[in-house]
């Protein structure tokens, strides 16, 4: 045993402290945003039920649903189940159910749904709740991809008002400026329109094909985008009606004109394009901004889609400009939310944060503050029994003050306290020798400059009270 | 599949945002005092290797580890061994190696452990870690004890020093302190002491059944000890010697002294108190108080034995005297913590917090501070169009000064707008009728004293800013 390395299961990750103060750095403004914004903090089990979460994700999504082993004699079911016919045969998927009845949340929309129906009597509609905890999935992990993560999300349910999604839009804004981010495009496009715009060329029946080809416009140019919609049953004259529509340019005032004559027959797609102005003109007045002014960081995109079965309204996704990286936020509406659970007619409107991601942004970017890096202010060193002793009621003079304070725990050598002072990027040290006993002054260290003064104790209480 | 009633499994919990508030109060409490010690926050993946888990609880705890089915076609390992060998039979022993690989985390310790040795070349010793994550025991739920629950572990390793014991008092008090608690104390005893009692009554290798016996004093009483130890081999003759130890009465000095007589030929006796000793030379000296004076809060109980073969040195337990409830917290220090992955010679001491208890008990005394209840600070009602578009500038004049602010989404009824405020404990409201558009005057009301009052929207935020 003993000379078994030990490591963590693939596509998991420790946290050092170091990662640890980014990342609540990360999750600390995005809560505090949310907050501002009304938006309450639940949690939710990691645990479900695995009928909770069956059939909510596709199939694709079933497989990657982590199954819990259940707990005891687990064998006990299969066994009695064989007995009593013998021509039960055992497979994977035979078993599954008799020997796993939990599972650990895939996402946290569906247990939020779950919370939603489950507490209905004592929550107060509209419902906003925030919720940062990690889901699990048994995807390939790869660069980026991991089977833990962390999900930071808001949904507001049981409200249509419009003011939701132009607020999101301003959380998004805000969270990304606190976090230094400059330069950061949120979209937003609208079910609806897709949906008129599968309508006016005659294809209603295909909006899922149509959506998934021109979702990747990014991607694959608009020949791949063709070549795909050929593939996928729309011929070359419903092409030629879609591209201008697909290759819309200008400022998102007009792709809405442009987008008003295209759709001019179609409820549905001026429904949409009714609703993008309506968010628009809660921005505006949120804001005092122009349109063109909020479009430095907002824009309308008919090309995003995702998860179009999912959603029904807004669908937003937010990208940095400043390094090249997929999507770091995304969400939408979703009518219907808690529909699977037997509770009809509350609708939903959510956006997540991708925080992994806007981790790797801010440490490319350089964007974390120094402070983010420290936590103890000050290490007093300890070099024999004579100075610990001199050291303890110093220590219990800076922590009286609220300062995070350590007097290295046994006498060691100058260099080895010097180094866990640098390693844990402690700012200020206390050197406490034969001199600073008998002056009574104490040197104090910044690890930063390598500067030392020499202080009595309150200048020393006094200076780092201030840092 | 809509008439399904959703539930949460066995054991688990969802919490509401009031409880999130009051949760994350205690765990942010605890969390500031273990950085004002120099502890550094990291977290472990919530999924470890089974082999990492297996064999560190004994039998029983193995049995209570939450087990994750493989992903994929799991049965396919079991068919192709039974094929192999025919013989080969299906029990719930034989099928986990090759049906499950990985476990959901049982405690933090074990995590840690593999932590540091998988990072002993990035860690300066000596580490101080905390880890405030959930923990995961497929244990029979009942009042008070969960299937998913938090645990609030700090841990030094590398360091032998009893400085790290008394600070770890010291944590242990100013953190309950925080938490608004006024009468609680915090035991200690030394597995030495135990050792060394052991020894004197000549029956060493009988030490864990002499404390598992002498921890059930609180509950079963001297008799039942009794009764218990001469089951568990202990003469007579033993018992009575046992007894005055046990049934030791006054202050810590007075039982320190009285030990130091009935351990006198006991080296690792003496060396047990020598040890309590220095932890209380520690402390006085980083409180300034006396023993006497350090009593108050602080025990020396040479009954306690929690954990015993886990622990090598300093035991600690937390009872609070403010409410019925067991220990809220409780450690001690454990040579060779990283041994089980072979990495020797680490010695390492920790403390647990229990949130969940603790939670109970700052319920029971009503501790909670009024403000951990609220989060918006104030509600803009909503009647009408003209009343929402009245509204949204001044919400914006709000947020700007960051204060929580959020604007009802959608036209309703008074009644319905004052219940959302009074349930999401939002305290002040602003109510905007034709009145206020028409003389620019805002009645806020104060949801808790019902007073209103009619304020200038510059008024308002300058009132809003300062509660």
């Amino acid at each position: 045993m003993a000379n078994i390395k030990p490591s963590v299961p693939k596509g998991t990750r420790d946290f050092s402290p170091s990662e640890m103060v980014k990342r609540n750095y990360i999750f600390d403004t995005i809560k505090s945003v949310f907050r501002k914004y009304g938006y309450q903090e639940i949690q939710t089990p990691s645990m479900e039920n695995l009928s909770t979460l069956t059939g909510k994700y596709g199939d694709e999504g079933d497989k990657l649903i982590f199954k819990m082993l259940n707990s005891g004699d687990f064998w006990a079911d299969p066994e009695s189940k064989k007995q009593k016919s013998a021509d039960f045969t055992y497979t994977s998927k035979s078993l599954l159910p008799l020997i796993s009845e939990k599972a650990l949340r895939y996402d946290l929309t569906v247990p939020f749904a779950r919370y939603v129906v489950m507490h209905q009597n004592e929550i107060s509609f509209p419902f906003k709740r925030f919720q940062v905890q990690p889901v699990w999935r048994a995807d390939r992990p790869q660069k980026g991809r991991y089977r833990e993560f962390y999900q930071c999300d808001a949904d507001v349910v049981g409200s249509e008002s419009l003011l939701n999604e132009a607020e999101f839009v301003l959380i998004y804004k805000e969270a990304l400026s606190l976090l230094g981010l400059k330069d950061f495009t949120i979209k937003i496009n609208n079910r609806k329109i897709l949906s008129g715009i599968a309508e006016i060329i005659g294809k209603p029946e295909l909006i899922v094909d149509m959506t998934v080809a021109i979702d990747k416009l990014d991607k694959i140019g608009i020949e791949g985008v063709t070549k795909e919609l050929l593939e996928r049953g729309f011929s070359e004259q419903d092409i030629d009606q879609l591209k201008p529509v697909i290759l819309l340019q200008g400022s998102t005032e007009d792709k809405l004109s442009a987008l008003k004559k295209v759709l001019s027959t179609s409820t549905i797609g001026l429904k949409g394009i009714a609703e993008i102005e309506s968010i628009i003109d809660y921005l505006k007045k949120l804001t005092a901004c122009s349109l063109d002014e909020l479009s430095l960081f907002f824009e309308l995109d008919i090309t995003l889609a995702r998860g179009l079965n999912y959603y029904t309204g807004a669908i937003f996704e937010v990208k940095t400009n400043e390094a090249a990286m997929g999507s770091i936020g995304g969400g939408g509406r979703y009518d219907d939310l808690t529909g699977m659970f037997g509770l009809k007619g509350l609708t939903g409107a959510g956006i997540s944060f991708g925080a992994d991601r806007i981790y790797d942004v801010l440490e490319e970017l350089n964007l974390f503050p120094a402070g983010t890096s420290s936590t103890t202010e000050v290490l007093i060193t300890n070099f024999d029994e004579q100075a610990e002793q001199y050291a303890l009621p110093i220590i219990k003079a800076l922590r009286d003050q609220n300062i995070a304070a350590e007097l290295y725990p046994s006498a060691a050598k100058l260099k080895k306290q010097m180094s866990y002072a640098d390693d844990k990027h402690i700012p200020y040290v206390v050197l406490i020798g034969s001199d600073e006993m008998l002056s009574g002054k104490l040197t104090l260290k910044n690890m930063q400059l390598g500067t030392q003064e020499l202080l009595t104790k309150e200048e020393l209480i006094a200076k780092l009270k201030k840092a």
